[in-house]
């Protein structure tokens, strides 16, 4: 299959803008101790988890509270300069890479837990709180926080690219469970979205036009989301297959079937060996689904009889339960640790990541073909999913330095996402659009919608400072 | 409680702008007998369940395809005449009406159900097609629309208002529920936002701003929505309480401890004589819990001995079950008719309808005091209300010839919403700003959120187009 130009993926220019002493000196003057220009800090903004390498930015504010972020968005809109928020660096799509220059705004000490209203479901975070520190914040109400993309990703980072993970199944994605948000917008106001009722029919849903939007329509300063009852009873269990085929078949019968499983998650025989070599596990070498059930125990007991009927009529076996939290936790930090398994198993590699989401029917013919093909491209890779939601992942690990390889592996890559997209699927279920699905954004949503984000892009910041260069280009 | 000027509720404007005679002509050229201008059938368009009076719009078309859409707009665009969508006319809040003047777009008769996903739990349908008639399309399949706004709604209305109703508390609202979207643009061109997956991180949310846009961003003309695989047991209940507050404080204990319910609706004594009368029943005339449980047989079972527990802590009695689908249908056209019964209680009156949501832990406050409110007011008037998300309306039974029952009646709204927005709520939790919650909006999100709507109404519909005069005003 050839790719049509319009599918290639995107390359990203490195033309900076100028950015003027008068600014640096602005933000020194302003921020003191709180701003950098050394080299090696610059460097540390200037990397994430994608396998693009790009010069650093030209600074670096660290913002303690939302006027900070309100006065260093002024100051560099004052010069046309481009701010870039920045949470722990955990992007796979090169979101937080400075492919124009200008100033990256690390949110990472706005780490406040600002409310927990456990009456209410509901909690408010500064954009800096990690997913796993609101957790730790809310345990004692007897709450949790479910979305979980793996990495101990920023709250902040989480809602900018619509994040979801191994939760998202049962509890929705970051569109769902962010209620409300404080945002600076690029002319440095402050401004507000959404307030803590349930649901709203208040206008225009400017919390979900936020919501992945990637830091190119304004920085958020504090998120409110929505917390959920720890449930009475969790289960967690493996079940291995005779082939991918059969996993995902029986994935395909459980969602169609309307059981509420919290988790279930596609790991391959190649990446199970991967992550038992990294983490010192000896899970069976076979396609496997890692489950998890959530409810009273009443609930989960129905919900493990109808899974385990129809894992047996695809022909899974050696079930293996985990019920208690340390060996569901160990269980859990394996399946987290894929990512890092895959990265070590090649030193020096990099990974380039995949991300379709295809609708429930259509996942065997979407991922099945993939594995094919990256079997046949000779290419190394790792195979995840969170094949509940028609979601999953692969990584191709390449050589950085080989071109043969990174084109090979690009190449892979176009063909999965136009195979998604001929399935109805998208190119990016969760990890966002950054960089590298640019070139595939017009084929999935059609030229007119692009049009319509750039008009918004350009209306709401018609200088083109807040993260420039992602998602679409202007012209 | 005197309200500050800023949350004076809008009185609209009839200034119509100029509708030239070549449009109107070139319209009759284009579409022939899908076109009008008789003055019963702009009568028809220019009224809806708001207690607002203004004049109809200039012409009507019946579009009965996208192109037909497309094209009116067109037109329409030429010369800036407004343009409104118009589905079976059961907005609450003057959403239809032709406040400058323009264009009706009829869309009854784009009532086609495109495409059945079964498989994927899915739907396509143009935007014509009502919640009965998917529901009646989709009865085979083993699957259902949840959202049940009481009214036989069109889904293009419902995604405009961003609808939800009874079900709500466990299915989510049209936010939740719309998966894509077809849309018109003001310029005429045809987009498409979303795919058929469930999740995706593709560029900004193009769906869920159109989602509750109220027709100023775009006319949907395909709406694609989730289905629900029908539950394995369903059990309605009614139970009575001594007062609306004991009613109230069980509601908020059963969603505090997450029981997930399906439906949890209240209505006061008086609600309950309106509605006996009209539907010659005899429910106890007592504040009542009307709810219905979604699972296995033995989930529901959990449920209802969760519920029964805690409804017996707040004096709850005389439970009463529907376990067939005759007794929870007559159940529910019950409830559904409550608007029709107030209304009717009073003959010759018009309601002004409130539809505050709050955080559910102030549920109580937001609603107790709102009832004593009406109550020393001396206007009639109904209580029903989606207790389980914290949404309740009040519907004002007011003498439209009585200018001073209908000052009341705002002034009861607007105290009624002050306390919301103060206890962290919103103006509206389903039936839209419109025109009657203009005056609230700016109260409730802040100036930056309205002004930032404004700047996307503005890039989006340069002309002022698309139903022009609701939500907000433009300068």
């Amino acid at each position: 299959m050839n790719a049509p130009a319009s599918a290639q993926p995107f390359l990203p220019p490195t033309q900076s803008r100028p950015v003027p002493t008068t600014l640096l000196d602005d933000l020194k003057l302003r921020f003191g101790a709180q701003f950098s220009t050394a080299q090696v800090v610059r460097e540390q903004h200037g990397r994430d988890e994608s396998a693009f390498s790009l010069p650093p930015p030209d600074a670096v504010v660290f913002a303690q509270s939302t006027q900070d972020v309100a006065d260093a968005v002024k100051l560099a809109a004052r010069h046309k300069v481009p701010v870039i928020a920045f949470g722990v660096g955990s992007s796979l799509e090169g979101h937080l890479l400075a492919v124009q220059g200008g100033i990256s705004i690390d949110v990472s000490r706005m780490n406040q837990v600002l409310a927990i209203h456990a009456e209410d479901l509901t909690a408010k975070v500064q954009p800096g709180v990690t997913r796993k520190q609101l957790n730790e914040a809310v345990k004692s109400t007897g709450l949790f926080f479910p979305i979980d993309p793996g990495a101990d990703a920023t709250l902040g980072g989480m809602a900018a690219t619509r994040a979801s993970g191994t939760n998202a199944v049962r509890y929705g994605t970051m569109r769902e469970n962010v209620l409300a948000l404080e945002v600076v917008t690029a002319q440095g106001e402050v401004i507000h979205t959404g307030t803590r009722a349930k649901k709203s029919s208040a206008g225009y849903d400017l919390t979900r036009l936020m919501v992945g939007s990637e830091g190119t329509l304004g920085i958020m300063t504090e998120v409110t989301v929505k917390l959920y009852p720890l449930p009475e009873a969790v289960m967690a269990a493996t079940c291995s297959f005779a082939s991918l085929a059969d996993a995902v078949n029986a994935t395909i019968q459980i969602i169609q079937l309307g059981v509420p499983i919290a988790r279930c998650e596609l790991l391959d025989a190649k990446t199970i060996r991967m992550v038992n070599t990294h983490s010192h596990l000896s899970l069976q070498e076979a396609a496997m689904l890692l489950m998890e059930f959530h409810g009273s125990p009443a609930n989960v007991q129905e919900q493990v009889e109808t899974v385990q009927a129809i894992a047996a009529e695809h022909g899974g076996q050696a079930f293996e339960w985990a019920s208690t939290p340390e060996a569901r936790t160990k269980l859990w930090t394996a399946r987290h640790n894929a990512y890092f398994a895959g990265i070590q198993s090649r030193p020096g590699c990099r990974a380039i990541t995949t991300d379709t989401c295809v609708p429930i029917s259509h996942l065997a013919d979407a991922l099945l073909d993939s594995v094919r093909e990256a079997e046949q491209s000779g290419i190394p890779y790792f195979l995840v999913g969170h094949v509940g939601d028609g979601n999953f992942h692969m990584g191709y690990l390449i050589d950085p330095d080989s071109e043969t390889e990174r084109a090979t592996a690009e190449q892979l890559n176009t063909q999965l996402v136009q195979r998604a997209l001929k399935l109805g699927g998208t190119c990016t279920g969760e990890h966002g659009v950054g960089l590298h699905k640019m070139g595939f954004l017009e084929e999935e949503t059609g030229a007119g919608a692009v049009a319509m984000m750039r008009r918004i892009k350009q209306a709401l910041d018609p200088d083109n400072i807040l993260n420039p260069g992602k998602i679409f280009t202007l012209c």
